[in-house]
């Protein structure tokens, strides 16, 4: 256990997010991991609710109801209907929380999903969620998004662009970056001390030595080559499609993948509801359920908090083993 | 059951090919789907051997041994070294296997895997199994490709190209001739009375409103558009990374995907050694396992027939469901 409780902020206040909080309090409780939500007490109405004034008070206040370090929204949130009016509130709470955490305060950030085009309506002008951590949190590389679910861990070396513009900007230097950053934070966040690392290939069969595709030669291998030479075990091109059966995935602690959907497909078919997005490469701890934001379903009391859950605990887990590595 | 036996191919000679045969008879020989292997009989150590001189023998021979329409190989195969000197016997097995087909002496045609590199180098001209077979037996529309397992059917609309290749080849047309051809192979082979087919968007997050690529919304809605009007029950375009979800899978019958890895890694990812390959738009009913030729384990004994025995099955099924709708 870290000393420090996790932050939870609001994400959308007309979806599902102060319901999950409230479930994955309820399912907590007792043996922790310790969060606090930032959000408006007014939309938490699954649980007791234990108001604090500081994230200090967080880890008494858990046993008697979820810790709320209030932050009041303009409008009563309507669930399933964002309101652009909260949409300020909504942006202040991940603020808040990177804060806390850069000061030491709280042990890692779990984000609530936001919906980007109410934020976007209000002026928000990052492409994501990863992306604005990565202006509050940076380290000066690219935020990183590794998705993890029991069995299996990918990151996707392209993210939010066109499948043809991804192919386009697929560089040896991005896959080498990309491969540094999660070799470094498997280490240092999953505790594995020889990180074996899989480079999925970007054409089928992995280009079949050149007769699909020269990239997989002239871009991924000479990014693997140079990985390798720096120590780190990571092999391939691999043909994706058999990356993911339970042979393959046992012989490797994180894939690296091409292209969004490469990535995103295997870990969703697997584990819809357990998947964990982790951001790499801030200078604070930062996760995320794998869903959006549920508009369809806010206010019925069907969401699932398994995603969440996983959120917290990988998040608690992450935080322990970086002040373990920093321990003097 | 169809009257006639099924009928299988030898496949690489130097791979897992009559292992998994004799494997296949022993699970197969009491309850059937009754086949037939074409190939050299000194290849098939497994089983007993009950060799027949035309596929009407078979029915009888298969409680005796695996019937085994004799092609003698020049020469005797080696695990795991193919030898170009058998590669026209390879060839000439897919051509009986057709022939058999189409006079109506064998009800479908399951193939073994061959090794391309083996046959492309004695003079094979075609870039796989499949198109060969389009040649043998097309119908005047391009072999499509299902790959079914448990639970989930795909089939990519690009197979073999680069990633770069497939999306600019990739035009309504050609969607559009895929859900026709996979909406009559539901409903004929499958027994599908009102198929429902999903179509995975090119883009992630199937280009978010057009945010990430113009293809989902220039290319593929059309093409869906043109498959409803046509009276064919198609969706999307639908983001691919949550297409495979239990719940998503329980509401189609096949996805149609714009890519090899999109339709593959799934599968795979689902299901490697049950899955099937079916071969849409041919005079005949082609299956194969959805495997190589394990030239790694062949002659170790360790080839597992799963995924034969699933595409013996299926294939017989496909059968039947033709016959029945030929019923007059």
């Amino acid at each position: 256990m870290t000393r420090h409780p996790l932050c939870l902020t609001m994400g959308e206040p007309a979806g599902i997010g102060a319901e999950i909080a409230a479930k994955a309090w309820h399912r907590l409780r007792a043996a922790g991991p310790v969060f606090f939500f930032i959000g408006d007490p007014v939309s938490v109405q699954d649980a007791p609710v234990a108001l604090i004034e500081t994230p200090e008070q967080a880890a008494e206040a858990f046993s008697q109801g979820l810790p709320v370090l209030p932050l009041s929204l303009p409008v009563v949130p309507q669930p399933g209907r964002p309101n652009p009016a909260n949409a300020a509130a909504v942006i202040a709470a991940i603020e808040t929380a990177v804060r806390l955490c850069l000061d030491g305060r709280a042990s890692g950030v779990v984000t609530n999903p936001i919906q980007k085009s109410v934020l976007t309506g209000a002026g928000f002008r990052h492409p994501g969620h990863t992306e604005f951590l990565g202006e509050l949190a940076g380290r000066g590389v690219p935020p990183v998004m590794l998705l993890a679910c029991p069995g299996l861990r990918v990151v996707p070396v392209t993210v939010h662009a066109a499948l043809a513009d991804a192919i386009r900007s697929l560089t040896t230097d991005l896959i080498i970056e990309h491969g540094r950053i999660v070799a470094d934070a498997l280490r240092q966040d999953f505790g594995i001390a020889r990180p074996r690392i899989v480079v999925a290939g970007l054409n089928p069969h992995a280009g079949e030595a050149g007769t699909m595709g020269r990239e997989d030669i002239e871009i991924v291998a000479p990014a693997i080559a140079a990985l390798r030479e720096a120590g780190i075990d990571a092999r391939g091109p691999l043909p994706a499609d058999t990356l993911f059966t339970p042979r393959a995935r046992a012989a490797y602690d994180c894939a690296l993948c091409m292209y969004h959907d490469q990535a995103l497909i295997p870990i969703k078919t697997l584990d819809m509801d357990g998947g964990v997005n982790v951001t790499l490469g801030l200078r604070i701890v930062r996760t995320s359920p794998d869903h959006g934001t549920a508009l369809d379903i806010a206010g019925s009391g069907q969401a699932d908090p398994g995603s969440l859950i996983a959120a917290l605990h990988l998040a608690a887990d992450i935080a322990t083993s970086r002040s373990r590595d920093h321990r003097p």
